[in-house]
């Protein structure tokens, strides 16, 4: 991870502490990429897999990691709007998810909230077990505000 | 709450590690009616209101808990499948959640559990803060289904 983005990965992985708590990680930032990880450790449930909250935040987090990789975090903030997650499979592994938006679009997101002080994110991810399999499907909706 | 719950209820608040951090409590518990409450002490956010994934991890929970307190616990078991929450406003004190399920609705899950080994259980819930107001919504489907 370059310089840069370490205290950006920081930020995400500590700014809330139940989700510190979780262990969630910040494999991987870049503008415009990142790749989280929750760990199994924290997170089992009553029958050993991960517990479907802590893979609910795991796509969560994304949306304002994906800000905070790619905007200038000082003049605006992310929230979320609404979430579905759909659940496939029992997580028996650490679960990653990474997530990628292209330039344009990052400049299309930027562009509406110059002029309208907000911008719709809308984001689909899938949540991965080590051997790539994916557990659960996140589709939702976030935004960016101006401070 | 009546004795018999007690046990049930503490089950819910301890069976899963990440879950208890949060200090999900049991608020009122007896067969078809259960009532949750997620501090907002454990689970602040950057901005000091409730995070995101823990109001969804109180809904989530509802899932479960109503089952384990209107069916019998020694012979199924719930899970969860699909689940969508809108976001409406920040979640600025303890929020909860309660959900009922008439009698006959109960025999109807029961029934198909018997039938199939397994029994969808569809449900919308408000998470309400101390004033009263919904900071979220959620609709999801759970299931319950034999040991």
């Amino acid at each position: 991870m370059d310089e840069k983005f370490k205290p950006l990965a920081a930020l995400v992985e500590s700014a809330i502490p139940i989700v510190s708590q979780m262990g969630l990680k910040v494999v991987a930032m870049r503008k415009g990429y990142v790749k989280l990880l929750m760990p199994l450790k924290n997170n089992v449930n009553h029958v050993g897999t991960m517990y479907a909250g802590s893979l609910f935040t795991l796509g969560e987090i994304m949306g304002g990691a994906m800000v905070i990789a790619s905007m200038d975090a000082g003049r605006c903030y992310p929230l979320v709007k609404d979430v579905q997650i759909r659940y496939r499979r029992p997580a028996t592994t650490d679960i990653t998810a990474e997530l990628s938006l292209s330039e344009d679009r990052l400049k299309e997101i930027v562009s509406v909230l110059e002029e309208k002080g907000k911008s719709d994110i809308p984001l689909e991810l899938e949540l991965l077990d080590a051997g790539g399999e994916a557990v659960a499907v996140i589709t939702g909706m976030w935004q960016v505000r101006k401070l």
